[in-house]
């Protein structure tokens, strides 16, 4: 198995990350390697809305995996087999994630470069695989999914404005998405009040979750070297 | 990578195998390699209706992939990017099927045994992972999918009564589902009366289409060696 792209997220760091694909707006680029920036092998893509990113689960490969896992939707106390779940912690380090695809650029400077919305993926994760979204083979609405069956409630989220001034305008909206999948491990209390922080894009964003609502607190500049 | 299990399906040749998965009922048993056989994996997995398999192309790993594939669901006339399209002449060989969750057995005498119906997978196919479907991030029944966007029109099957009769019972509708799928190649003229044959668990099926209608001429017991 070789990695055949790169996908570039805002995500730079695993805590953050929404826990399943399609639950934000926000852009991410995939940029091939060498070997595979061939035009040809995406022709007929952009006729398709949906494609399935094959990933290798790069920060979770280590040789190990366990045989039940606790999931952070059922707040990380009950014990589910790794089959039953989505965990990284698998045999085989292999992730599956559907994405919307926003656009196929056959030339630029870097190759052919496609870009998709809603990756719950890290900056960097090596791409395996690009599949068309094929909806009678691939869509089962009415599927039973166990505590996975509907989206997790969502946070209110509060983001003053002085605060959502200090990124673009067009990662605004996706963070508030990030933030109203409350991205706090499994095991946070609903009342703790601890303040918690992540790299999105360039910026460490500060919030803290009171109920229903996760507010952010400060948004600062992701520490530069030699500056 | 290594294979946790494999999947047991009437399909022992590759002719025949319907191009997607979900398209017949067929029974399938995914028995687990000796390492993995761990039923507390499996913990919580009946509480799902569909399972993703993640697996191994083996019947294609020659190494080489090519950028540019000819569906069959095309007529075989169209060049298609490959990561426009499902073919196995990909660069990583890893396929992924939706299959319906019929059941988990945790102590068999082979160890832990799913059955899961509509597999489209040859018989012995390495199984990389096993992961729940979960409906909120897997399932866009609005997806747009090119030529693949619907299911392929059946073709209306005729499976005479004295030659049914010679397989069994509970394998007769997945025949007559396999059938109606048009196995044929995609460049098979909508009028070419060949007779085909194909394997399907112990017995060699015989048939023809002609126009819409896909008929069954003969069905023998597989040939088996010393008998």
């Amino acid at each position: 198995m070789r990695p055949i792209a790169r996908i570039e997220t805002v995500f730079s760091q695993k805590f953050g990350i929404p826990r399943q694909s399609g639950l934000t707006n926000l852009p991410s680029r995939i940029v091939f390697e060498k070997e595979y920036q061939n035009p040809d092998a995406l022709k007929g893509l952009s006729e398709y809305s949906h494609i399935w990113l094959i990933w290798y689960i790069s920060e979770h490969d280590t040789g190990k995996w366990s045989p039940t896992v606790r999931p952070p939707r059922l707040g990380g106390r009950v014990r589910k087999g790794v089959f039953a779940s989505r965990s990284p912690h698998r045999p085989n380090p292999i992730g599956i994630s559907c994405v919307r695809l926003l656009q196929v650029e056959s030339h630029t400077k870097e190759g052919p470069v496609i870009t998709v919305e809603g990756a719950d993926l890290l900056d960097g994760t090596p791409i395996l695989d690009i599949k068309p979204y094929v909806p009678y083979s691939d869509s089962f609405p009415d599927a039973e999914g166990s505590f996975a069956s509907s989206k997790r409630k969502c946070k209110e989220v509060i983001l003053p404005k002085h605060l959502a001034q200090k990124i673009p305008e067009h990662l605004q909206e996706g963070l508030v998405q990030t933030l109203s999948q409350d991205p706090r491990p499994g095991y946070a209390d609903e009342d703790d009040e601890r303040h918690w922080s992540f790299l999105f894009a360039d910026w460490d964003i500060h919030f803290r979750v009171q109920g229903e609502t996760a507010e952010v607190i400060d948004i600062q500049e992701k520490d530069v070297p030699n500056e």
